[in-house]
């Protein structure tokens, strides 16, 4: 906004907050994008206000990566508003978000999705294949959302995966909760699952994650991948998963490994009064970052 | 449940708990009925908790109403386990709850529906208008709830009453928010508005309230018409409202003079850890069958 | 933000949200000045969300008012970034709050100052002061705020309105906590005293407050001067206080009898999960600002 | 504690805080005794940490009382550690607190007891009926607790009153919870009964609460005779119930009409970041000290 | 229920939910007994809804289980009501659970206790002790319980497993809290202690454990065994503890090594708004029948 | 408190409880003095009340530790009230914290102290160097506070370091946020830094932390130092830190390796409803006594 003044100031909803001066649209490499869907999530309620809270917490944060020695925000950082969905339909939803998935894609950026439930990840990756033959997905979830209906839609955040395969090769990580249904499927899918357990007894299940996957790579991370002692913050929070750093070893060999050409973020479900886990959100995105663009940045 | 041995026991989901012996279906007089849809509510999640809570809470309830000095749950008061939806579209929820509605009132019933969102009331009000002609509705809310279509769908809760007037008049209590555009179509609408702070000008409210309905009538409560004092556990907690006393003297009035044929309780959003709010729900449907059946109370 | 392309979107921190257009500051005529200040508060630490927490609530509300038949909205409101103070002393602080404020006073904007510690008002005032000869100030409050100094400090929120009324009369409405050094200087300050407790005695009370009034009027809502039913969030809720209509009515008496200037809703101390103080503290301000400029909104 | 340098301090567990200075045992005419006992509370747990919320509350009130015009705490107050107790019976326990208030009552004490659930009043009754012939009880209350036994003890919190009435004639005010055998054997105790209905249609029913009263008094305040709209930290938190002013008139006509000889509090459950209720009860505490011996203090 | 119409539903209070039938008592090889019983518990207060809790989680588990390739649940869980106790002493509560986990035992069935506070174990054990000569006790739990007496009663739960041990040897693990008197006493007991601390440092630890256990196996989990950062929700959550792969290492060792005849998981203390714990709990148990059970799995 | 009569009793306030009983300030080998500054904290309000939770979450300890075989609250542990800063400015609370820290240290106590925000630190670094020529300095945290100036003070808590090694050397563990201006600047400071990314990679940290120190050493440890899983309750809980029991070895490492002569844990921000955080606290100070003097307890 342009004051005829001047005073020092916070403004809500920049991811990194206004320290030193947000990107604009044109001039940002990265465009956060936060889609707050929340209509089929089963457990808890709450994932309306998971962008929101991420963008708050990653005001927090310092912008110097001390893993790296690097500052990646002077690539440029914009975030834009809120989707909002006056629609009828869970269909005309998807195909929003698609359209303005697309916007972005062919403007060359790099598109960082705040969800919401998972079900904004299918038509983000619709969006990305039809830009990048080839693409393949990168997916750190507890559940294998492999259904191909649920709750009597094809777009439930349980068929999130089910949907997003139509447009490449899936690998899943960190599944540790499915259904039979979804278990007699998968074999006939094309996906590549390193379930949970597994990989506590496979040293090397980093690589194999990342040689499984095709290039360019779209990653997707549903929170409830992580281990719930550092996000309880979700609706189904299965016991088990990724830690802190086995998220980070994984990133950093994806993105150094393979092109990584967006990501989202999905199903945080912010708990009134902790606010640990949206801010382990903020500073995931920005290890994304840091990890794809930091030898780029000034 | 049937065992070969027996103990003291306590049954989850039983309105005013398991003593002395909660009714079968056949020989009960009233009928809870859980519907916990929870699809479009829009500033605090939660509605999906709400049946729940209050059948939590109805178990901590004295049986004994000290005011009229009976106890009304010798009449047969049989809790229905919660409606689930696997259903694509609201269209089709509207539909099924329209249908178990209608059997619950060809039985004789008297229905008491725990929501949930509000856009439960119409397919109700649909059943019982079916059944007893010239059924009015009166409605205490905060909310005129009048919008025609909002995000995209007709079953919207902030359109509850504009369905429920397709079938037949709808006095509304305690009015304190309304859009634009409700307020232009209100005029040429079947519908008598009470609007809360003309209802603190008026000492004889209570009286018009009822001279406005036709009998028989239905009874909807969204909880939203009390006072965020007592009820700060919903989506839009306005300020201004109904109090407790107020509430039971309509209540009373409109009983006394009107035949009551079912009521509903909606848009609780329990919030974790305050059980008040539940608990006032709780007895405010115990009240409501006491005022209904004190008097046939062996 | 300009986009090369559109979508439907909710821009976090307007007040009022982003329905139809928020206005820019040029035509705006009224601007919301967020100054989350959070220093000295004493019991329940938390006023620093304060701000953001009311313009996140006011976002959920009806813009039409059902009471005037008026949508204020069509004035202008504009929402200004929250203040930040990196400066060493609070002495600074006060300093840069009223040179802010002065810049909007220039510019014949109505500020809304949300807070934030009761501290900030002083220097609002002060601008207030210097462009309007003879104003006065209507504080709603618990506490009488009279000290000189506390904690070492003349800045403190204990000292709000003896710093006040160093630029004009100020009348003091729902007072119900002081200390014996207020009790024995208050005689000798230029100001004029409502207790809470004899409030309730007094039918003319509001008609006695406005009286007491200098004009033009500015007005500062300490929110622990609402009877803590209705606002739990503050640092030290004091029993008894204002009711919603008590405070409607005496805002509406105070508008129609005076020119009020500018005005401030101050310690609102956000309780995590618990959203119905909040949308109480964004809807006080619009009907404030519906008496205010109701009749002249299009 | 007596220490070899000194500095600004705060210690936790005086009531009113530590300024000026707490009084010693001996020369303070009003002695507080918490009893944080928990054992039989039936729906949120929580009475064991009432007492020492509602101290650490206490450190935050003025202790000047501007409805009098006096500062009573210099008749000396005095906080005695928490009771604690290594036995195995309720039965015991309660001997244990007879034994207490007894020695407390010896010394010419005026004793507040902090709950805590409602059984440790009896105890307390006795001691003070040993030594004050003719007492009667004033009792704000939600229930009756008139059962003879309940969940197995007579020590139960709903025997409450029928345990204490054994010692003298009990005025119970705010009543609107009880079961069908209460109700049954009511009419053959020692009671008077101030339905909280019945209360709301009777604007004399304070002058005739103290007309049923024999001198001198003890007052038992379970906290749930307050509205919950400002008080829902309690167990089972009913609708309705005594407004703030209305518990303080009653309070004060009870006081300058009879000689009130001790009073407790209890069922406090308080809920974690809801401080408001915990502020409530240290303040209505001081209120009562107040109108009891503002007139003494210096 | 029965109804004469049927629709999709969901009953409170079944383990593992509605999907597809829970069995009825007759021809279900598991029992869930919930015991809610909560008097002794020391810091925070809350295991009377422990079961409650699991309960409700356990819908939203799916019954697959992926590391065994089995759906166990085709085998017949029947979820009991909640026992409540109406009587006075704790004497008589632990001979009323002994009377029924014996009714479940001589009817060949597994029962799966869910507490409620520690002290419901010993009775339990003393049930299985009759039918199972030579049955010793696995106990994971951060404190050793071996009191022999505490707060004036050997039924409280810092007493569980001395009571326990009357019946059969045990093995505690996990244990990192423990008294002077505790530890004087334990090297006369008869038990076998593996301190966390020193589990640490053993790879061979589960062997080790399963070694010390005699057959058949009872199985009693305190959740506060496990690491509070994925087990916050208990009364004195001790850092250190197992993790939840370590907890499955433990559980699956010891039932392919040893006959497990019931168990029970106990101290949940269920925090408003956190439900990971809560279905830890869940999954934990549907673990300890997969591994069980799973290899008889239709 | 002296009191004429006896009872079984818990006193508010005593680190460890009053069993048996604890020390007065002339026999005690240990100080524990509680500093809850809360004046600069950045992102979640509260360090105010920390101080406090350890306290009572002590109460609930055991005394004995099982990992040494020790009890070492014999040694004498007295706990001072809590300090309160009637000051204007943060220099002069340093002064103060300076000057009673000073007090301590030459009555050849062994101070603990309590925050508090960080900013503490500094001045009992001060008063302990000196009296201690060559101590360095242990700092556990996420942040390496290396800031010369912050929000306009250089006793901003973000400079709490920089201020700390104008008296000796730090080390610094665990860090994993730190700024630009600060990565710039530690190659000129006196400082070693083990960041936590690499400490995982370095199976020797804890011996290269301990080598790095000079003798005596005083230890500060910011509970942000560890996981956000166990430590949630922290102005800005960073990803990754410090496990339990790595946080003991390192402790284990530098009491036997080093003469620690006083430590400060700081930053605590309870959250309201979850006690695990503040239990570790209390427990963890006990475990850097034991492991001090445990030797010597009798």
């Amino acid at each position: 906004m342009n004051l005829p003044f001047d005073y020092e100031r916070l403004t809500l909803g920049e991811f990194g907050g206004t320290t030193p001066i947000p990107s604009d649209f044109d001039s940002a490499r990265v465009v956060i994008l936060p889609i707050p869907l929340d209509r089929t999530t089963s457990y808890v309620p709450g994932t309306r206000t998971g962008p929101h809270e991420i963008l708050i917490a990653s005001s927090h944060m310092e912008l110097w990566d001390e893993e790296t020695g690097t500052d990646v925000h002077g690539i440029g950082i914009c975030t834009l508003p809120e989707m909002e969905f006056p629609f009828a339909t869970l269909e005309e939803v998807m195909q929003e978000i698609r359209r303005v998935a697309t916007e972005l894609v062919t403007r060359e950026k790099f598109p960082v999705i705040l969800g919401g439930e998972h079900s904004i990840t299918a038509p983000v990756v619709a969006a990305l294949a039809a830009r990048h033959r080839g693409l393949s997905v990168l997916q750190i979830d507890a559940h294998a959302d492999l259904r191909d209906s649920y709750m009597g839609t094809p777009h439930n955040h349980a068929c999130a995966m089910r949907r997003s395969l139509e447009y490449g090769h899936v690998t899943q990580v960190g599944i540790r909760s499915m259904s039979a249904e979804e278990a007699d499927a998968a074999p006939g899918l094309n996906t590549t699952i390193f379930y949970d357990a597994m990989m506590r007894q496979d040293p090397q299940w980093i690589d194999r994650v990342v040689d499984s996957l095709t290039d360019p790579v779209y990653i997707t991370i549903d929170v409830d991948g992580l281990d719930p002692a550092i996000m309880p913050s979700t609706g189904t929070p299965e016991p088990g998963g990724l830690s802190w750093y086995e998220m980070l070893a994984l990133l950093r060999a994806a993105i150094s490994r393979r092109t990584v050409v967006a990501c989202d973020v999905v199903e945080l479900s912010p708990i009134p009064g902790l606010v640990a886990p949206n801010f382990l959100c903020a500073k995931l995105i920005y290890k994304v970052l840091t990890y794809r663009f930091g030898t780029l940045s000034p």
